[in-house]
């Protein structure tokens, strides 16, 4: 697969995870190939000149190179042609992309910055022995995270997706932290939420993010 | 103007002065109508409505209301035809779209992160009477700020600007905070880069940066 489409990182990585849930919704043909963040590979020469900020995921696509999650996502999905997982229900809709976009956003800025404080805390940290739990760090993103859902609870009781009735990278965006969410306590976060509920289950029911999840650990939580 | 586009916010906010940018970017009429944060006016169920999480900016087109000032951006370009400003040097240019993700990505998650907390403590705390300034925290980002425009740097020296050889809105999303920076003794985060400087002042040599800067307060530094 020289020259195809790679994506460099490891499907433990919730942005990663990402990434290969649009590869697999599109259809793509990809290779996933191991960056050891164990022995610093990702501050290598080599993975500076994909990501000049030595983060994963990197991403070539023959002779093109990208980094940052999300944009890889959607350069994805508009190369094979998946414009309705970028919201638009036909060409050029606006306001499809527009709620797409607000939708990702929100799990950039609203989502992401209090349920990856969790999963660092309860998950990732006993993943690669770098110490106990900081329940006060827990403490403080479960009421920020429950505010974010009460929000979300709002949403989805008005549409079955978060940009509307089309499932899109918006709500695909969620599932790497929420993977590793609901292997805690704190998955009741999710479940006492009818709607939020039903709609992590329908995502959980697409094919593309079951291949996905079965790449992932299965998720430990440390007491 | 009634119907009309809306931005709801204070241009003094650099989430709204990147909308507000790009609107004049486009050539767009709109109407700015203020929101007393002060009087908690962002909290009222009538912006709630707006924005479920209580910030600024929100933004109406007619029937249509969005928030996160990212998406709104994308819309706006998208609406007046502007997909240059969105990378894009011909009908569907994969590449253009996606490195102008790739760098309003960066923005997002390396460049702000940091930025944002140098000018909340240096000039946003005194702007509103929040306290005095927390030098622990300013020299711990100052330092990952500098980090930043290391990479920032190297990458324009290989082009004009950060997505390639067009101005897009990965690069106009930095005014809001490098402007109150800029009122900062942490300027020379910016001076002190040949490239990025060059780069600093390309951006407010631009019609629709002055015009939003003229609206924005002159950044007053605390001591």
């Amino acid at each position: 697969m020289a020259g195809g489409v790679k994506v460099y990182g490891v499907a433990a990585s919730p942005f990663v995870a990402t990434v290969l849930v649009c590869l697999e919704e599109a259809g793509a043909d990809y290779e996933l190939v191991a960056v050891d963040m164990a022995a610093r590979e990702n501050r290598s020469q080599h993975h500076l000149a994909r990501n000049p900020f030595g983060k994963i995921p990197a991403f070539e696509d023959g002779e093109l190179t990208l980094f940052e999650s999300r944009a890889i996502s959607r350069y994805v999905l508009r190369k094979y042609s998946r414009m309705d997982l970028l919201g638009e229900e036909g060409d050029g809709d606006l306001e499809g992309s527009a709620m797409a976009d607000v939708w990702a956003e929100v799990e950039a800025h609203q989502y992401s910055p209090a349920i990856s404080n969790i999963v660092r805390e309860c998950v990732i940290k006993q993943m690669i022995g770098a110490g106990g739990r900081n329940q006060a760090v827990v403490d403080e993103n479960v009421e920020r995270l429950g505010k974010v859902l009460d929000a979300y609870e709002q949403r989805l009781s008005e549409s079955e997706y978060l940009a509307g009735r089309l499932v899109t990278v918006a709500d695909l965006s969620h599932f790497g932290f929420t993977w590793f969410l609901m292997a805690t306590e704190y998955a009741s976060l999710v479940e006492s939420r009818a709607n939020v509920k039903a709609w992590w289950e329908r995502l959980l029911a697409r094919p593309a993010v079951k291949k996905v999840a079965a790449l992932m650990p299965g998720g430990v939580t440390t007491g």
